[in-house]
Parts: C-alpha cells; structure tokens; sequence
C-alpha cells in the first residue's frame, strides 16, 4: 500500500498572479469546527460576508454573493445567467480573460461581436461606445484588471453610461482589482461584476464574489428560457442566499470562514488605506524593475497596482530564473502568456503579499541572479 | 462602521445529511500556508488526492478528479458533458436527488424519460432493463445513496450490465455513499460517478469527486459539440488534471489539502474497516430508534448506513424538537423534505461523526425530549 506523508507545503512567498498569500488570520479561521450549512450560526456568516462584500464592491446591491466555485465560475455565472440563446454581446478584448468572456458567451447561444487593442493596452471610452452602436447588444462584457497583462481599463463610469444609453447590461471582470484598487460598483453603474478570493482579497482560492445591479436583477426577471445552467442559476442560488434560505447546494462551510476573516482585514484596514498600500508598493516595485533593466509594459497611468508585467531582456532564460527564484528563495512569480509568452513576468502584490518586505527581496533576489 | 466579531462557531455535532464533522487533522491541514496552484508540490499534492480517489472509488479511472465545486458542480458535470441537444436519457426517481437529474438534464436539452418509485422504496435491476429497452437511450442516470431518503440502491452492477447491453451510459450518483459503504465503480462497471467531500469523505465540503470510465471518456471525445458550461468542461479540466497540466481555472488550494488528509484518512483505517464501522453504528442508532418508538422508513436490507430515516409518531413538532436539539445540546439532524417533509428526519453517521459515543449521545437525547 502507498504510503502519504503528513501534508508540509514550503513556506512560499507568492508574488504571482494568485494566489497570493493569505493572512494567518484567514488561515486559523479556516480551521474552525464546520457547522452545518443551515445552521443560524452560519446564516449569520452568510449575513456578514454579503455585507462585507457589499462594502468591499462599494455597492447596496442586495444580491451579492460569494459563488461557490473559483472566479472562473462567478465568471460564468456573470455571463449565463443573462444571455439567452441568440443575444447579442459586445466583448472587449484586450487580453486573456477577454478571450474567455467570449469563450463562455458563446457557449449560452450568444452572438458575440468583439472590439480589440493589444494586450497591454486598454481602451478609450469613446471607441467602445461607437462598436455599441453598431448593433443592439444586450451585454456589453469588459476587464477592468487584465490579469494577463497587468492592464487597468479605465473610464469604467463612461463605459456604463454609453452602454446604458444603448440599451446594453455592463459585465465587469473585477478579479484582480477588487480589495486593491478603487472599484466601486455603484458609483460607475456597473450592472454585473464577478471576481476571485485569492486576489486582493487575500483568501485562498475557492469563492467567487459575484455582484448583480438593478438593471440586472430585472434582466434575470425577464428571462424567457431557464438558465442553461443550474449550479449557477441565479434564480435558485438567490433564494438560497436571500430570505428564503431554500436549499440549493451546500455552501463550502469553511471557505466562507476563510472569507469572512479576509473581509473583516480589509474592513479593517479600510478600502482607501487598502488601496494607498497597494499603490506605494508597486510603485516601490516598478522603480527597482526599472533600475534593473525591466521596464513595464504597460503605459503608467494604466498599470495595476496589484499586477506588474516586466518586459523581459531578449535572451533571458525565463522558466529557468523563474525556477531558481522557487526552488533558491521560494519566491513564486509568473510567466507571461499568450503574445506574452517569454516577454513578460507577472509580479503580484495582492492583499497579504503586498508588503514592503516582499518588494525589497524580490528585487535584491533579482539582481542576484540576473 | 459595524465592526465584526472574531469567528467562533459553536462546536456542533453533526448528524445531518452532511456536512459532516471533519477530523481535527483535517482542518489542520487546511490552514496550512497557500503556494501556487501550478507549483510543483501542488501538482504532486493533486496526483496524492487522484490516486487515493481512486482508491476510494475503487477504480483505476485515470479521469478521477475533485471538481472545484461542491457535490452539485460534479454531479453537472457528470451530465453536462455527456449529454448532447435532443439526447435521449433516463432517470430513476425515488427521491430529491433523481428529480434533480432531470432539473439538470434537461438544461442541456436532453430528452428525459422517468421511472419512478416511492421515495424510500429502491428499484429492481429487472424493472430498469425494461424500462431501458423502451428507447434507445444514450444515458441512465440514478442514485446509489438517496440523501433525502436514506436508501441504497442494490444491484448496481445487474443495472449497468443491462444499460451497456442497450447502449447506455451510467451516470450514478454516489454523494452519501462514496467512503462510507461498499461502492465499485470498476467491478460494477459504472460508467461515471460523483460524489461530495462533506459526507462520508469527512472534509468540509468545496469539492466534488467524479470519475470517468473508458465509455464515458470515448463518449465526450466523440462529443460533436462544445460541452454548453465552460467551468465544468471536462476537455479542459483534464487537461489541468492530466499530464499538460494547461491552466482552466485556479485549483481551490486549501479545500484539496483538506481532501487529500480526509483521504489519507481513509486510507488509513482501510475501507473495509470504514464500512464495517459505518454499518456497526448505523445498526446501533437503528436498534435505539425502534426502541424510542422511531420506526425506519427504509427495509433493512436497502438501508443506508450514513443516512438513517425513522419515522415521526404524528403529532410530534419536528421542528423545534430539532431546534432544542440544537440549541440545548449541540446536535444537529436534519429534518425531511418534500414528500416527506415532517414525517422523518434524517440522520448522519459519516466519516468522522459515525462514533459510538454520538448514537449513545443521541438517544439519550432524544429519550430526554420525547
């Protein structure tokens, strides 16, 4: 019979794009004793994540949830919930995740159309507002935080108000901006937006909080044909998560532990301190890339305090300094992908990784070994 | 500002439907430090928690993955990528759990016929093969372990025998079986299954185990087209699961350091010795309830022994018994629903609750309150 060893993980420092690290705090939660899924006591920690996710998202919308599956499939609830077979989406691409909006549209019957820039760039509010008025869209999807190129989309708040004039819903990729940089749903009209826990959050892996507005309640009202889709059908998760407390799946008891703990740090410290911190180390960070020989590849003013893209010297043996930076100093950061192959690092500093400390040994580390 | 109290879950004992108690070395476990889902002692923790799911499921499946989604996701995915528009499928209904299957089949635009029994009754191998013969079916779908009933279905393998004998694929649906009671997938030559972590497996639940045979992998690579749920598509997953380890989504970390402890749990103490132990308690707590007068509802021989079912006296108010249970004593059992809805509870012996000392605890309990 195999024999398993006792689980003993090396003490990482992540500095990729997520996970990041999580507080010890998290982490202890985590391993408190389950209680049942209908149990008062944990509707009361479903009450106070949805709460803290409201704050976090900056949002009253009352349907704001934590689905349970990774971003990816908060990602999907975004989308299939919303599209009927023969809709017309708008996506904007600018990146990895805008290929996989598309990807998933297309999959709940939607006829996508596309407006592109190249990864690393990101779009001016006026050029998405004239690809929507070429048809009649019923969603326009777009990615705040590429976390393929480390690109903030700005002029979120022009965006919505054109779609809105056009009659089209707004989904917002927020994975790798939400709890790190200024995102707020209300305030910019956005009508759906999904993310991570294992981002800015600082949670493991596991949830993806998912936020739906007004204009998309009444669209999930509207529906002709059921959701192609029944794990993330909104219609039955809202009663499980609303008033009702129907059941439709069991919550993961510990993982809404875990994500409880790490609204409650980011609560805390509060959103615009959040943001200061996450700011000033990257800015740390892009200096000493810079002073390196690293320039960034994406333009300043649009860059992700939470994910940095180095452009790599030609002839740097990428997987190989990234394999010593592992396995010498267990500093874990990632490669480029797509068109990025081999030409970019991404460097997180999300929520827990984000530290002063994590900046200064990642770049004495670097100029050690290049 | 609302501040939140630190979390501190009362320490329950849970006798539910799952999920239930973990094994203290299991929350430990998860609050062990994150690393990176593409690091390599994550991808070596993920081939530790195949191979002991295939121990568990007793199968050689190289498609036997946890789906990062709780027992509902898997049981999706056991569907969605093997049923095509217009395919024909049959579903065996004697409880929640079938009704469910069609809920779900029938998204992906199968064609769903039903055979029905009585819930809490369990159907015969000869009445299936009839009912198989009717069409020329592509899927059977039905349910080993019945968690809103507590009965187990015999004669799994004279089942499947007769489904490939008319071109059937077998969807079956072990949740409240896998880990607690003799399940073999090989030997009875199931085709697909799944399963949830919270029941049986003892680890909190987030994941959802799933296994597919050589008909079933066949079938999904000669799909003509795209599975209609990308989160659950089992043409990417296994390529994240499998040797290319291709990134899909972000694996959740902390849940499958969990499962894989919870599995070498089980490895441990040897799934005869697990199932012997679930039965010997079962038929303790079975034993106690007829004395107090709480007749089962399912014939011996087609018992669960994770999930026992006795019958109300009427006249009882089930639920604030329920919740003095609860609330006096720490227990949790579940209360029936649908058809049964007030009629029985329903009682949990799995993994790590199905201790003697629990059913003595219990009917003393209920001695007291009745």
């Amino acid at each position: 019979m195999t024999t398993y060893t006792d689980l003993n993980p090396s003490t990482r420092i992540l500095l990729g794009p997520g996970p990041s690290m999580a507080d010890p705090r998290v982490l202890r939660a985590m391993s408190a004793p389950l209680i049942g899924h209908l149990d008062p006591q944990f509707i009361k920690i479903m009450d106070e994540v949805q709460e803290m996710l409201r704050t976090v998202f900056q949002t009253e919308n009352e349907l704001t949830i934590p689905v349970s599956g990774t971003g990816s499939a908060a990602m999907e609830a975004a989308l299939c919930n919303f599209i009927e077979e023969g809709d017309k989406v708008l996506v904007a691409v600018n990146g990895y995740f805008g290929e996989r909006l598309i990807d998933m549209a297309q999959r709940y019957g939607a006829k996508v159309d596309r407006i592109d820039r190249p990864w690393g760039e990101v779009f001016d509010s006026a050029e998405i507002e004239t690809a929507l008025k070429k048809e009649k869209y019923k969603l326009l999807a777009l990615v705040h935080a590429e976390t393929s190129t480390g690109a903030r989309q700005p002029e979120i708040q022009a965006i919505t108000k054109a779609a809105h004039e056009n009659g089209a819903l707004v989904v917002l990729d927020t994975v790798t901006s939400l709890g790190g940089l200024p995102l707020e749903i209300d305030a910019w009209d956005v009508d759906i937006a999904y993310s991570g826990t294992q981002k800015a959050l600082s949670c493991p892996p596991g949830l993806g909080p998912l936020t739906i507005g007004p204009r998309g309640r009444e669209a999930l009202k509207n529906r002709k044909s059921q959701v192609a889709n029944w794990y993330l059908d909104l219609t039955l998760v809202e009663k499980y998560w609303g008033d009702n407390r129907t059941y439709h799946h069991t919550a993961p008891i510990s993982m809404n532990y875990a994500l409880r703990e790490a609204l409650r740090l980011v609560v805390e410290e509060g959103l615009e301190n959040r943001f200061a911190r996450h700011q000033k180390h990257a800015e740390l960070l892009w200096q000493g890339l810079e002073d390196l020989g690293l320039p960034l590849l994406v333009e300043k003013d649009y860059r992700l305090p939470t994910l940095s893209t180095p452009q790599l010297p030609s002839g740097l043996d990428d997987a190989s300094v990234r394999k010593r930076l592992l396995s010498e100093f267990n500093i874990e950061v990632a490669g480029g992908f797509g068109p990025l192959a081999g030409k970019v690092w991404r460097i997180g500093l999300m929520g827990y990784s984000s530290r002063k400390e994590n900046v200064t040994l990642l770049l004495a580390t670097l100029k050690e070994i290049l």
